[in-house]
């Protein structure tokens, strides 16, 4: 049968037929090697700390994203002319949109600099991946088509909209598949309903959404809302990557000088701990796995430092993370660091501080600052003009950004420093 | 807060009261080091290149057994008096069943010759673990109770029963489990209503259901039934798995002559490759983690034959697996090495038998040559007397043994094995 | 906006494009006076007293076929040149099927000896009715095409089939609706799976399964088996169409004298109830409506036994049933008689009998005696012959008819009756 | 067994023990005859012909909502003490707090200007119910004390607070039945992570909920808010109802010139119409049934105006609902009425208006001008004090009123009608 089937978890059955072109290099693709390396990265890192159930990988998460690509251009197909490149173009670059993900994504992102989106760009046109390959195959020019679409260069740019923007295929699924596996709940919304409700502005070549779809898009708003509070800012997780932090920071400092037993010189994995360029093939050795079995390891250290830290990841002994008024003075900083030094930790590994805005997203949707094109539009009445949703939706307008600053510290010291919180900070001080 | 609540995706809720000793113990263990461990290891092995979704942890499996074992002691604990040592003893047991697991569990247990059962037993009575520590610390009895629960000694009986048996907590929850993560559907079943109709009976020390739950418990057999054929015995899991059997088998060929790149002298990965004595704090260090960080180090190495079956397996390049009928002639077998060796494969790594007896459970229910203890039985009547299911249910005795040998070669060979054997074996022969 | 989107509690979206003329047709026979009357006929009849949430009607019952109906032709025509005749006999033949039911349907044909499938193709065909003016105004030839659709006489067959056979689009709606309404879950299977499994025989004009629906196609079947043990044929379902029975008996007898205060002479009702004939227009002014108001009336009739039968029925005082072995000896009836009467009851109407061989399906799936074409075939393997489904599958073999007589009588006589069958008829003869 | 178990859409299995004091009191007032009443009472009224599946009963809700309330009960009670009385008031006050409700409830209610809570305490209070009956056998004092639970005035308050307040299991249930049915999901929430959070200020005799659960219940809130905007308040559910009460009061002006044809002289339905006092008994005797069949009679009648309006609500003709400004001006009524006149239509029937105002929820939620012990109050933070949710919540402030008047007239003269309001009142007055 030249059908593939797979069955999701989120959207039952993705049906792929390979005796049609466009789904045929759908198949190839999802058969190279780059992406199948996407099962040994997990979408939420480290939330499986926080809710057991989040072990989803990128790969999952990445079929389905190319699913809801796929009903979103059929569903909007039926009322607008979508020329087939587009499709292909909308489709791939869906499916693709994750293929530069790192060992646990934002994390090690933030620790190392530098972007995802950089590498899907790169590994998308590197000739010498199977991806560029394939993509090739089908149409010389679609490695640099992809490559426009992820930089919103790429003409029809609704096409963009739909893989990147406040309302995009990603966050679509996502929402749905995190809720699902982290047990949370909180990110389920109408997906059939936003979809039936997409509309093309084919003048201004915009995505908007039709007057009947404006609750069921303010209810995916109030999910991705939650699920950022909730999920991806929950405080344990937050913790764990503090600790995770540490961990590498200081197997940075060792490394250089030879201080840790368990070193692979010249490996993609040590190349990136040193900052060291690394080749597209090398980058594409690296996944979740390299970290993890390092923590092990590194558990094993003979530095104390090191092996305390890794050991707290392994075993699930986080920090605490104590929440702060965004102000602090000096002083308590001075305060606290010296509390953590006196219960025997380096501050500079035990003291970490957790700060709202290093969060790209928030989970509010503001209008403010942001690219005309990743706003989301309703029709104010059927057939009327239509307008950027905050202008029209209360519900919108009251979600607002949940910005909090947290201290994270080892439980050994964690009440005294909430209590130096408490005493410095006053009344607004939350400590939970 | 002292409650602690697991948000599951198929339970919901899972709420432990930390100010309640018998809830403050499984607190406890679910905080150990050795069940920490649990979330490095897959529930479903490497089920995932067959059903993307299937990314969940024996961690995650584990809650999910105690939560289930849970509410039956609730409700069977309305109908019948049932000691509190039996409720911490069974919700314990529950927790900590599969303790023993290893690195992709089934496969790496086959090759290796071990149980996860004995390792299980060992971890809760070596003194050196945290979980038995903490088992101590409630009870100083309670690691070498859970050790004869798990071998069918412990008294009441029924305890085991809910632990091990036909109708067990742990395939209550797997069923449903990986029914949800595979996306297949087919294990579904009415738990809530299995669960009301569980009985005690109290002179026989035994479990049944009564009449109401018949269709309830057929239903739960017929679920095992399919997830059985359509995913643990999934062709191309099975295929998955020859080749890591092959990989392993060339590495452990390999290493003790230095032939192998990547060797870790003395760890407790390449102990249990060689087949050394692990001690349990080695066998502890083991982990998914460990296979998958070797399996990739080896697709680079210089065997030709060890970083091919390693590639494929990163790659997901896998061989297929073709059905043969059980009693294949010699001839047959000589004719079929041929062919693999003509294709330039060596017939020791690229020929794989896959034979249905191999497996455990064949997902039918059988009362044959079977522990009574183990067998479901069910009431035939309100108040009437109790039988074993099989002899009530023309439908469980509908469900057969599935047993289908299978040759697993490349796939740039399948054509022609599938050839000989539609010459050799005639109709019966089934190619797909 | 030209589209218009039901919400259904079992397909989510149903949606319709009013600007497509095929879409607009199924919008106007939704909106006729004879579809909308179906709101008023319940889908499950009396069912309520057992599961009180089996409150749907057939209305949404119908939208939902329909649907199925077009996902199925969606999902053929991706595979086999389909006719746009065909898909609107399809669509519309889907949608109307069940046009012709009366009163609490199944009931009511029992009691007074008519069948709904006649009064189905009836209202098709009159040129009275708005269905038939709507759908002559598609097509001048659609009723009658209809009409032979449901005789099986229409061409192609396969469309029939899709209409009414042991895989159609009814029960593949009624099983997930009733097992949602009810709560009861039996009914549940994987709809999706089956329907990208089917697949037309170009040559002989019938659906089959292709191979990898086997499975899902036997869980259809078992959903399909227990839904008629557990409600369908549900005792206290069975006791309450008993007492209902009792009740129409009963009025049908007083009525012609006069004997009944509520009397509503030429009232349709009132020529149903007296067997006369009605007119189309007078048969489609009846509904559930109608018998409930009666029975309120009825409860407050003179005549004791019409009061009686008729108050239990309003406040679910039912009968008791009781099972039998099928043969009952002659002088056991004679003696249950006597119960009956000494506990002061007209056996007439307060003895009734519950043969399994009274209904239409018994939830077993046979080839014995039926016609090929409603049979399920399925491919037996990848490319192979199709053959039936029970020559194939041991599971379907296993589902043997269950085949069981009642006996019903008010609860104040249950006891002694139940004693009565325990001592005439041994141990077979089951109590509960 | 003494054991009942309803299975439920909803909460899948309700169970009851019989051999318990307090669940038997729920199982005979289940078994009531003015408790199985409510089977023919529709939970929604007129909201199937907006969303079809909306055709539950106020039976099923009921049952429920005692259902929630045990749980509610159940959790709260393993933090706080709660006595047996408590307990038995809250399940018997959940489960009968519909009791009173009319044929079609609010619609009906409204036209005939009574409440159903007063009928509902009544029925309760009156010694020949058979409901009082049973309440009486149990404790002499407990229908007296579930009429003041219904008033408030029972102590401990806070189990009238989760019979009825802005948190309370009324509420709890139908959100969540409600979304099934109509298959609108707006109501979806977290029910389970609600009632974990329940807590008691035993101080305070106030429910309050603590600081994990505060997204738990905006989210609760927002679904309430949708349900009202996309089900309660919808168009179409709102331009029935107008036919309906247009009919009634045509049917009212009818009956007293005996000009209708359909008369049932002193039926508590005519006396219902007339506005004249009814007793307990003759009030129970009516239900949806009445209206229905009346309706359909109505229909065949030879006033025109009866007729056609009856006509319209039987086959779904509704009028047009067209939003216009709240304070639309005197010219404006006069000219409407003008064009309803000169389409051949009497604008006393065919001239309605639908002001937000009359409806007694909004949706929204505030603390203005409420009883202070039905607002909804949350922990601040672990152990910190409590505040009103609005007082805490963004979200909540940010859900405000939707208030919209509406007029309601035919098809045949709502384009006229649509005109003039653009017109006249400018760009806001919303036309769809």
């Amino acid at each position: 049968m030249p059908q593939r089937n797979y069955r999701d978890p989120v959207h039952n059955i993705i049906s792929l037929d390979e005796s049609v072109p466009a789904d045929r290099l759908i198949v190839d693709l999802i058969d190279s090697a780059e992406f199948q390396r996407l099962r040994r990265i997990k979408q939420l890192g480290l939330a499986m700390y926080t809710y057991q159930g989040a072990e989803h990988s990128r790969f999952t998460h990445s079929l389905g994203v190319m699913h809801v690509m796929t009903r979103a251009l059929e569903l909007l197909g039926s009322h607008h002319p979508i020329s087939e490149e587009s499709r292909v173009v909308g489709r791939a670059g869906a499916l693709l949109h994750d293929l530069g993900h790192g060992p646990l994504s934002h994390v090690v992102e933030k620790v190392f600099r530098f972007h995802h989106e950089d590498w899907t760009r790169r590994i998308v046109l590197d000739r010498s991946t199977e991806v560029n390959q394939i993509l090739r195959g089908f149409d010389d020019q679609l490695p640099e088509k992809l490559a426009s679409l992820y930089q919103h260069n790429y003409t029809p740019a609704f096409v963009s909209q739909l893989v990147s923007s406040q309302l995009d295929c990603d966050r679509m699924d996502y929402l749905l598949r995190d809720s699902l596996m982290t047990g949370a709940k909180y990110g389920m919304y109408d997906l059939e309903w936003v979809l039936h409700a997409l509309r093309l502005d084919e003048a201004c070549d915009r995505i908007y959404v039709e007057s009947k779809g404006l609750f069921a898009v303010e209810e995916y708003l109030q999910a991705r809302y939650y699920m950022f509070r909730q999920v991806y800012f929950h405080r344990t997780l937050r913790s764990a990557e503090a600790v995770l932090i540490s961990a590498l920071n200081r197997a940075r400092f060792l490394i250089p000088d030879g201080k840790s037993r368990f070193r692979t010189p010249g490996s993609p994995f040590e190349k990136m701990l040193l900052g060291e360029e690394t080749s597209t093939a090398e980058y594409l050795q690296l996944d979740d796995t390299d970290l993890a079995f390092r923590i092990k390891e590194w558990s094993r250290d003979e530095d104390e430092i090191l092996a305390d830290l890794s050991t707290r990841l392994l075993h699930r002994r986080l920090f605490k993370a104590i929440d702060v008024d965004a102000g602090a003075s000096e002083s308590f900083w001075a305060s606290a660091e010296d509390i953590v030094r006196r219960g025997g930790f380096d501050p500079q590994y035990y003291l970490m501080t957790d700060r709202a805005a290093d969060i790209p997203y928030y989970g509010d949707y503001s209008p403010v600052g942001v690219d005309p094109k990743s706003l989301i539009y309703v029709e104010t009445g059927t057939g009327a003009a239509t307008r950027e949703i905050s202008e029209v939706s209360e519900v919108v307008r009251g979600m607002r950004a949940y910005r909090i600053d947290r201290v994270c510290v080892p439980s050994e010291v964690a009440d005294e420093v909430s209590a130096l919180i408490r005493e410095n900070l006053g009344a607004n001080g939350r400590v939970e």
